[in-house]
Formats: C-alpha cells, sequence, structure tokens
C-alpha cells in the first residue's frame, strides 16, 4: 500500500480505512460504571488521578502538554456521578471538548498553591471528612504531582485516607473495549507496512541514524501521528544494546539491523520490532531468526484465555533453550500494550496474570547471539476466545535483507 | 536551506554544521562539582533522582525507553565521588557508554522489590544511617517511582532524613553551558528553517491534522531527531485552543494558523510558535500580529542579567494592554527551556528569579482577539551580558500568508 505523494514530498493521510478518532460517550460510560462498581467493592468515595493515561481513560482528554512538567493535572472519580477536572486553566477548552462537565480550574503556574487548594476542596467535598480515596501507589505507577504539595494536600484533607488503587486502574485497563483494539490495530497496520516498505528505503552503508529518520518519516507518512519511541541497534549478526538512539557508524554486509517501534494512533500504542539482514548473513545469523520466530509461534499458541503470563513465557523460554543455542530476556519476554508503550501485565516466570479476551499484549522473545550480543523479535496480539488475533502482521518467516 | 531528498523521499542529515553529540567528561565533572559544593552548603549526604532530566543530567544517559513506565530508575549523587546508576538491567549497556562506573542493576521487571533494597542499601552506604538525602520535592517535579516503594524504601533506610533538592537542581540547570545553548541553537535553527518552509508545503484546504504531518516530516528532514510536542491551532482571525491535537477542519481564507513546537536535537528542545496567515486576512488581525511582535521586541530589551522575570513579564504586559487589545497570557508569557520543553522560571508578575547569562527562556506574549480567540507568539533566547541573543531566526516584521 503506498501513500500519495506530491512534490513537496508530503502525503496525504493513508488509504487505508482508519477507525473513527475519539470515543462514544458510551465508552466513556462504560469505563466509569465499571470503576465505580470496583470502588463500590472496596468502600472508595473516590478516585484520585494524575497520570495522563488514566486521566485520558476517564475522560478522553488527549493532548501533548504533559511535556511540560510545569503544571499538575488532576482528576477525581467520584464514587456516583461523573468524573470532575481540577486542571490548569491552559486546558479548559480542551477538556470542554471531551464529556466532562465539572471543570475545575485554576490559573497555573502558582508554585505557592498550584491546585493544591482547590483539589483539597474537591476530595472533602467527595469524600467526606474521612472517606477513603483510591490513589494508584503499586508497580508501574507514579504520584505526577509534586511530593511537597501532597504532603500539603494530606494535611489539608485531614481525615481522608488513601489507599491504594492499582488493582483497580489495572482491572479497568487490562482487557480493552472493541474501539480501543482497532485503534492498536491501526497503527500495528501502518508500523507493518513501513516495515515491509523499510527494505526498499534503506541501503548497506546508511548509517543507523539515517535509517532511523527514514523510517520515522515512513511511518508519519503512512498515517502514524507520531513516533515517540523508536530504538534498535545494528552489528555483525546481532546488536547489543537495544534502547540507545541511533549511532552514526554505517550499515555493514554480515549486520543485523533491528528496529523496535512505538508508534501512536490516536493515543494507542503499537510496540514490536522487525530485523534486516544486511546484504547477507551467515548461517547461524538465519538459524537464530528462526528460532525466534518459532518461539513466538509457540507464544502465540500458548496465549488463550485462562493461560496466565508465566505459561506463555514458559512456553516460549523451551523454545528458546535448545542444545545449541541460550535465550535471553529483556526481564521479560512481552507485556501489555495500549495507552502505554507498555502496561501491565509481564511475561515472566512469576507473574500469575490470567489471560482474557480483549487483553492486547506483546510476544517479545530474545536469543542470546554470543559476544554480549542477541536478537529479539516482537508482535502484538489480542487474546480472543480460543486463538489470540495477530494485530501485527507477522513477521516474514526468513530474515529480509536489505541491498541482496 | 534545502536538503536533499532521494526519489524515495527520504533525506539525508542537514547541510547545515551541526554541533558534535553527547558533551565531553569534562561537562560531567563541572555539573557533578558544582552539585557537590551545593550539597556540601546544605550538609547533604547524597541526592536521589528518578527522573528522565535528572539522571540524564549528572550522566549523559539517554534513551526514549523512559516512554515504558515499568521499570523505575534510580541515580545516587554522593557528596563525593562520582555518581552511582541504580538501574535495571535492560538499561546497563547504554549507561556503560556514558562516564558512569558504578551501575548497579537489578533484573526488572521484580514488583516484589523493583530495586528498592538495592537503592536501599546504595544509600545507606554513601549516606549512613542517619545522613540527609536531597530529593526534589518542589514545585514541576515528581518523583518517578511507585509511591508504595518510596515509603518501602524508607523503611529500610531507617534514619536517613529526605529534604527538598529542587533549589539544588534549580539552580544548577538554570544556567547552561555553551555546548547545551549550542544544541538548542541547533534545533532552534532547524525549525526556523522548517517554519520558513512551511507556507510552500501546505496550501488552503489541508486540513489541520495534514499540517501538522507535513511540517513534522520538514522538521525530520531538517535534521530534528525528534517532535515530541507539535500544538497548535487555526480559525478565522485567531484560535481558541493552543494544546489540542489537530481537528480535520479544512484551512479556510481569513484563518490565522499557528503551529508551535517543541522539536529535540541530542536531547535538548526548542519551543516556539509560528503565525501564518490564510489566503487574506482583516487588518484587526494584522495589527494583533504587529502587537504580539512589538511585545516581543520589549521583552527582548528587557531580558538583561539582573532584571527578573516579573520585570520581562510587565514589560510585555504593559505592551498588550493599550486602547484597543487586551494581553493574555498561558498562566505566563515565557519560561525555561533546555532538556525540558518547558523549565523554571516562569515570567509571571510574581517571579522574582533574577536573570543571569547562560539562562535560555521563551518570551510569549499573547493577545485576547474576541469570542474566546487569541493569538500567541514565541521566540527562544539566551541570556546574554547585555542584550539578549536570539536562538530562533526573529518572527517576519508581517504575518505571512499561504496560499497568497
Amino acid at each position: 500500500m503506498d501513500n500519495q505523494q506530491d512534490l513537496n514530498g508530503h502525503s496525504g493521510s493513508s488509504s487505508r480505512a482508519m477507525p473513527p478518532r475519539g470515543f462514544p460517550v458510551s465508552e466513556f460510560e462504560n469505563r466509569l460504571s465499571r470503576a465505580q462498581r470496583l470502588m463500590n467493592e472496596q468502600g472508595l468515595a473516590a478516585l484520585l488521578l494524575t497520570t495522563e493515561p488514566e486521566i485520558r481513560y476517564f475522560s478522553g482528554f488527549l493532548t501533548q502538554f504533559w511535556q511540560s512538567p510545569t503544571r499538575p493535572w488532576f482528576m477525581v472519580v467520584p464514587f456516583w456521578g461523573k468524573p470532575i477536572a481540577v486542571i490548569p486553566e491552559i486546558g479548559a477548552a480542551t477538556m470542554a471538548a471531551t464529556w466532562i462537565d465539572a471543570i475545575r480550574t485554576w490559573p497555573s503556574p502558582v508554585p505557592d498553591d498550584d491546585g493544591v487548594s482547590l483539589l483539597a476542596w474537591t476530595l472533602l467535598e467527595v469524600a467526606g471528612r474521612t472517606g477513603r480515596v483510591g490513589l494508584p501507589m503499586g508497580p508501574e505507577t507514579h504520584l505526577r504531582m509534586p511530593l511537597a504539595d501532597f504532603e500539603a494536600l494530606r494535611a489539608k484533607i485531614g481525615g481522608i485516607e488513601f489507599v491504594d488503587a492499582t488493582p483497580i486502574i489495572q482491572a479497568l485497563r487490562l482487557v480493552k473495549s472493541e474501539a480501543e483494539i482497532a485503534k492498536i490495530a491501526a497503527i500495528c497496520a501502518i508500523a507493518s507496512d513501513a516495515f515491509e516498505a523499510l527494505p526498499h528505503l534503506i541501503a548497506p552503508g546508511d548509517t543507523e541514524e539515517s535509517v532511523f529518520r527514514t523510517f520515522k518519516i515512513e511511518l508519519l507518512r503512512r498515517g502514524a501521528d507520531d513516533v515517540p519511541y523508536l530504538v534498535g541497534g545494528a552489528g555483525p549478526g546481532g546488536y547489543g544494546d537495544i534502547i540507545s538512539p541511533p549511532s552514526r557508524r554505517p550499515l555493514q554486509a554480515g549486520d543485523v539491523l533491528m528496529l523496535d517501534t512505538g508508534s501512536v494512533f490516536d493515543g494507542y500504542f503499537c510496540d514490536f520490532d522487525r530485523n534486516f539482514g544486511i546484504d547477507t548473513v551467515d548461517d547461524a545469523t538465519r538459524r537464530a531468526y528462526e528460532t525466534l520466530y518459532r518461539a513466538t509461534e509457540v507464544g502465540l499458541q500458548a496465549a488463550r484465555p485462562g493461560a496466565t503470563c508465566a505459561d506463555v513465557f514458559a512456553s516460549m523460554w523451551r523454545e528458546l533453550s535448545n542444545d545449541d543455542e541460550a535465550g535471553t530476556t529483556t526481564g521479560r519476554l512481552g507485556h501489555g500494550i495500549g495507552m502505554q508503550l507498555t502496561e501491565w501485565p509481564s511475561h515472566t516466570a512469576f507473574d500469575q496474570t490470567v489471560l482474557q479476551p480483549g487483553m492486547v499484549i506483546t510476544l517479545e522473545p530474545g536469543l542470546n547471539v554470543g559476544a554480549g550480543r542477541m536478537m529479539v523479535h516482537e508482535e502484538n496480539i489480542v487474546i480472543r476466545d480460543g486463538e489470540a488475533e495477530l494485530l501485527t502482521r507477522r513477521a516474514p518467516t526468513e530474515l529480509p535483507l536489505v541491498g541482496d
């Protein structure tokens, strides 16, 4: 699938039919009622949210303004009624375009009281003087407000007790709606197309830096909104580092090049990689690629409702650890994806999260290929009744070559 | 300045001479010795850092992997000797390529103890059982680790007291080195070129979405590493919302289009905008543009060593508030920039930060143009002895037109 391209080199949107942007209000109503049911079970008067994905989850509030660390943003989800946005004035117009009605603002930045009093009043109104308020405090969460402001807030709200809301947030976000899955599928399709096109856009002798730039532009041309994450590496028979920026080293015959992208459509991520041989690669590299392909295949078969992440890990790990080869991990062999590049859960030996239909996860087997080098594969799938559904177009069965 | 472009539409790097990537070790040694002097003055045994810019400031550790919320990252800066990285294994190779020698890792993610014990041992080793450890807790900071893990850490380190290190971090990062300024200047030049080229790349009838895409691709082509921030808007005589994603509304005659980008070179941001008239604009719009231009000019004259941010604010605000027009702010009329899109300080009526040579700031006057619409301008400058130096190419004196 190629895009139209005018003489200036910029393209219109992809010719692929894209899902609509945003969500119907019913999506947010469903999220809220699921949340309130869980809050009710735990006797919570409200949730206090401070981070981008959580505030977006309940409101649809989508902006790159989170890049600025200056201003804190708050959302209070009461046990009854709609969420309340407690936000800097600069966000009022954008928030007013969402389904949220209650928008309380202050003229941030005001370091002396950056929303703390306004938030305290809101919490006291919703939770009373002795209510329990859920706040994400567990794995993979953080509090996006100054710690000193949090202490000031605690002092202002007296008897309100904060309890960990991580299990509630995890339970809500773990299973995606069909509308969410459609957005992830859309960005997976765009990135799959861009990966397929890449061997025709680069050549041996190109630097990693130029290859990264070319690939980012290709992703944008094909309809990605943004490419917040592009990492990778290249080296003879494998790569040593998979989270660094690109080097200025030129691609050489015998190299394996890997690119791993978290691109975005309408606020939803893909997260997968592809490997390419440069000119020609040796037999050990071909075998390593095939082993990774087989491990992914085994993971695909294992990823069914009722299986745990530990089961998926174990099935892939068995395939990676054979007489001739040694598996390797980046701490896990895959994870959840969605509104963030990586989400709960993880495919580790100890993660007992049970797979359910609607969960979107990656499968990411790795092989140690010697001398501090590795190869990794990655696909994105959604758990369905029975077999999982691939959201990425499956990697080729044999290592594709550049400049062949 | 045009880039080379091959038949596939991807470009090589810019023909502009770019500053070298990374920093000499002496840059980090200077940062560390300045930090340790300040720590010594306050009797701190160590700093504990958890956020991307702070860890990068002391190490040079540059990766997009921070997009993943799964793993916490720590850096301990002792009062004597080099910083100690306490990080997930996945980052070891990237960190080993920096000037940091002491790299302690654990196989994250391990939700039961995600680096907490390792960090506790490191703090106890550096600060003893009763030392004072500086942690950023003030305005514009946050703690990037789960709150429950922070409580677990506190329990493990007993008598160690955390005190607010925000003033130290602000003092260090407020004044940029010439090597840092060169990186900001490089991305400002790239974005200035891209803004100048834009009227030739877009046309009336294009949607905001297509304009944003075209501009992002142009920025990448001209040498931006990434475009983490691109916001803007378009509407008749002004725009109502300056932090939303682009709409699918086509540009119409009489519109003012504004694009505001935080693009990045080697981890350093520009942050400025440009306005464009579509086809033709009315006299009120031309006058508003001229007022904003004059207000920026006044700000440029005011931004000298010894003046405060409040002085810069007051000088621009006077120019914006005249018989016919009403100034507006997004809470401030500019701010610091550097490793982040926005940094301390802010141009507000109350910010008494004194400007010093080497500070890099934006000037961002705004005008209310009626009916919930505004126009904003922005330039990036570095404070020098005497007059400030523009890092952006100054906006045209008259509103440039698209499709004229």
